[in-house]
């Protein structure tokens, strides 16, 4: 039996990344893709709890079904796993995301959100991300580098509630000079809202801000993209830091 | 000087356990309260990209400003540290959630959102959940733990990047026990979808299901609770998992 993988992102199912890893994942196995409908960045982890979902059937053939969800890349994993996948999934994938979710952009991103979910339901996981928004970009150098880790990962699994933060630099295919292993840099958004008056005197903010990261360490996610390596984070689905529960013995 | 406490939740600005916990802080200190106009349940680390925020100004007095945001917890408190506090805040609280936020329910929890937001903007950061959804339910037994657990922090503080996950026992103030530290428990949401059909014949899919943690191990947040504990998680808003580092060497 082919394995069965279910693709998920955060740009929509119309978005170019999400094609490239369609065609790469349909290389090794049946492809399910369950996708937001619209743009749904920057969802992160969150559920649709407040209204129910929606799914429309974009195009169904052997080997291949494709549908719109109008929830998040979390809902939709979630909803694909229950009621669009004939057995659970052998493996998630999430992505080609169009931009960056290196360091602390995994907090927010919805390309992980999908992923972050696939693990705590026992489903290996990998989340794939290009260092540029422009849905136009050429998106082939990121393929031999998809089909490596999808196969590693299909073949060797991966540790419970792992899932893995891939990040892809954007540069020419020759100067990718291959995969490192990493850790989420430290870093930071500064300057985060831009204050406007609308028409009848009102202030409201529009979100932006500044991604800061001076001087990656080696070894970090930032660094490793700066360097011109594809990064690969090992995401973990339990936040409990084991280290600080030493820290805090005086609170008891 | 006395500490700037900002105060921010999920449950939304009107939440009775955002009263009790700001009536809390404000003994230790000056409150600014950003929270959501409306309940913004399972938003996560959600952020609002594709439209503005809006703010609206509740309550102002000497030591306590409210405010309602229209945005999710994560953005009340990028927003609220941006525009909202006079200095950097000494602390951020975000709760009290009415419904658990232990095992894996932090991945999905606007309460934690808010905090882990906190904890990466440099700031100390405690989320607080109380084990019942009833907004009628008494907080009172609640109230030492957070004040206890509140001056712990603004005393030692927290190291960098962790913020503290605080789960109350719904049980009589003489049933609690005590605080435990406790790491994550591993549990599962199951059955998540019920599906339905509409007037039209279309199908459509609330999000449901069961929380499932099967005899959760001593040490764990969902022990500490079963048997009587507040329990203290401390989180990390750095996600590499640095033991899978290892297994994955060949990957590269």
């Amino acid at each position: 039996m082919r394995p069965l993988i279910l693709i998920s992102n955060d740009d929509g199912v119309g978005a170019p990344g999400l094609k490239t890893l369609t065609e790469v994942a349909r290389e090794m196995g049946d492809v399910v893709v369950v996708a937001p409908q619209m743009n749904a960045s920057c969802l992160s982890h969150s559920l649709t709890t407040q209204r129910p979902l929606r799914v429309e059937e974009i195009h169904k053939e052997e080997g291949l079904e494709i549908y719109a969800c109008d929830g998040t890349p979390a809902d939709c994993v979630k909803l694909a796993v229950t009621h669009f996948c004939s057995r659970k999934p052998d493996l998630v994938l999430s992505g080609i995301n169009h931009g960056s979710n290196s360091s602390i952009n995994v907090l927010y991103s919805g390309t992980m959100g999908a992923a972050i979910e696939a693990s705590v339901l026992g489903i290996n996981a990998i989340g794939f991300s290009l260092l540029s928004h422009n849905h136009n970009t050429d998106l082939t150098p990121c393929v031999p580098y998809v089909r490596r880790i999808t196969a590693y990962v299909l073949e060797h699994g991966l540790p419970e509630y792992v899932s893995l933060n891939v990040n892809i630099p954007h540069i020419a295919a020759d100067q990718i000079k291959g995969i490192r292993l990493c850790h989420e840099a430290k870093a930071q958004w500064l300057d985060s809202f831009e204050q406007r008056v609308d028409p009848r005197g009102r202030r409201y903010w529009w979100l932006t801000g500044k991604f800061v990261c001076d001087n990656p360490e080696e070894g970090s996610d930032e660094w490793a993209l700066t360097n011109g390596y594809v990064s690969v984070v090992p995401v973990n689905a339990d936040f409990t830091n084991y280290k600080a529960l030493e820290n805090l013995k005086g609170l008891i």
